[in-house]
């Protein structure tokens, strides 16, 4: 890992994870303390130390700061609490709510973009080794969605989240050029696992727990798009960070995907066998979202071991996670 | 005029030229009067009367609003001002002091991207027949820049001011096809002319005019870069808008440029012969600058006419309107 493996002598180091309490962060966290890393976990929400207890197995490693990043003022705090430790950063903070922005720009303007200004103006002040973006396949759009995104290629997003992403990346990729801190840039697919905050696996159980006798689906049930589960995630974003210059990666699982009328099957055999499911008229689920969303992963291939789950397996065990997440029974049947 | 054509006979159509009062805005305004077009002028300047008067013909078609457009306020009032008219927008709003964004990017993301999330958000409330977007060859950054920039290729900007317009860009282009309105990017290569607020004709005679000894030049001279004369930009635009659907055009002279040192030679030459020259020693002028930008015009010279002036013409010619504008001698020597 880039940081223990560059100064392993000084107990100073940490890793400081913005957004580290959102669905990726908490997985992320745990991966890191685990490997006997200290983090400094900052997130726009304060949690409850029992909760905090269930996530994480050693408290001891972790400090938190429930912070609103987009304020100037809040950055105070954090450049104080780094002072000048050498730390290793991952920015995963966002506004999560994507198909929000089918009505308005702000949240993602502000929450996602504007939490990466805030980031890069206060950059100078830390002793920072490098940077780890929480990128999204939502930067592309659809271009050639039929051949599959690759790193390289004209990004043209559809959603407003897309465009944070994108414009965050950009800024990011300037400040860190001029300060020549390594940057890794993660565009990531459809990530699934728990616990769970949304996305469509999330949204479907929710619906049913509320009504277990239907489940009407957003969408004709024809979008496509690639899942990767976050175990696979966060392992290969600590394998990448071994690649000191920094770069860009499409994380995903590297296959077909799998079409939401599967998930919708599996979902209904393990969870609600006696739901009557109806489908929506329109090829998208709401408006930004791109229905055929396939990643070129040839450079995570080429790069990294193997991802340990194709988007069925990782749905799949995503279904099992998120209903007991949520308290629901999940039935062992033959899929 | 795509207003006049599409509703002749409606006398309540108007111009809205947020940006009105810059450089470019102005000359835009003034060929929209004489055209004998209605004009909202929103800036975040307010102006004298004596000054309004030098630079426009007929005031009585113009009507002036000065706010601050990244205010969600200040819209309000804007939204109450146009009313139920039809409208068709000039969106020329930006932060202009591009080398500021080698210190900070707050002015860039403040006034350029944050002013055009304050208009589409309030888009929805307008009788919009179309928007042009004033937008940047800095979108481009270094890529390709020995072949020239092409409309259709990967942007990788350089600068803050650059990563602003791209991503206005990319929101107004969402934006404005859910409401099925038609957008103009038109993509500007280095604009010269007058009245000049910025750019290197105007801060090298600002040098001279202080100091006519000697003239110190950022960078090394051997910058090339296009330009383009503000009086067939305006024109170009008011040609290009009759492509009903809009669409994307760099708006250049077609040429290879000229070099900063021919710039430095010519205003030596009209307007300071006894001045001491002296070049600096980097490639670039500034932070993100791009020290050879030349931008592929094909698709603007299959649209349009020629343009009148070439890279080394229209320098010439600003070089005498700015030395007028700030009551320097010029020189008519042969060059």
């Amino acid at each position: 890992m880039a940081l223990s493996n560059s100064n392993a002598d000084s107990i100073e180091d940490m890793h400081v994870v913005f957004g580290g309490l959102g669905f990726i962060g908490i997985n992320l966290v745990q991966l890191l303390i685990q490997d006997d890393q200290r983090c400094l976990v900052i997130d726009n929400r304060s949690i409850s130390k029992e909760l905090l207890s269930s996530h994480f197995t050693d408290l001891a490693k972790i400090e938190l700061l429930a912070l609103d990043m987009t304020l100037p003022e809040s950055w105070e705090t954090i450049r104080e609490k780094c002072g000048s430790k050498k730390i290793f950063i991952w920015h995963l903070a966002a506004n999560s709510d994507i198909a929000q922005g089918s009505q308005t720009s702000i949240p993602d303007v502000q929450d996602t973009f504007f939490t990466t200004v805030q980031l890069i103006e206060s950059l100078k002040y830390f002793d920072c080794s490098g940077l780890v973006f929480a990128s999204s396949s939502a930067v592309y759009g659809h271009v050639n969605s039929d051949i599959g995104f690759s790193e390289e290629q004209v990004c043209r997003p559809e959603s407003f989240y897309g465009v944070a992403k994108l414009s965050s990346e950009h800024v990011l990729r300037i400040s860190l050029q001029r300060l020549q801190v390594p940057l890794w840039i993660f565009r990531f697919a459809n990530i699934v696992g728990a616990p769970a905050t949304h996305g469509v696996i999330y949204d479907l159980l929710l619906k049913i727990r509320q009504d277990p006798s239907q489940l009407r689906v957003l969408g004709d049930g024809n979008q496509r798009k690639t899942y990767l589960h976050v175990q696979d995630l966060v392992e290969k974003m600590l394998e990448l960070i071994g690649f000191q210059k920094g770069g860009i990666w499409n994380l995903g699982p590297g296959d077909d995907g799998i079409l939401v009328s599967r998930i919708v099957e599996l979902i209904s055999k393990h969870v609600a066998p006696n739901a009557k499911i109806s489908f929506g008229e329109q090829a998208f689920g709401w408006l930004g979202d791109v229905p055929v969303a396939r990643m070129n992963c040839d450079r995570l291939l080429r790069d990294t071991a193997k991802v340990q789950f194709d988007s069925e397996s990782a749905v799949h065990l995503a279904i099992h996670e998120i209903a007991q997440q949520l308290g629901m029974e999940f039935k062992c049947v033959s899929v």
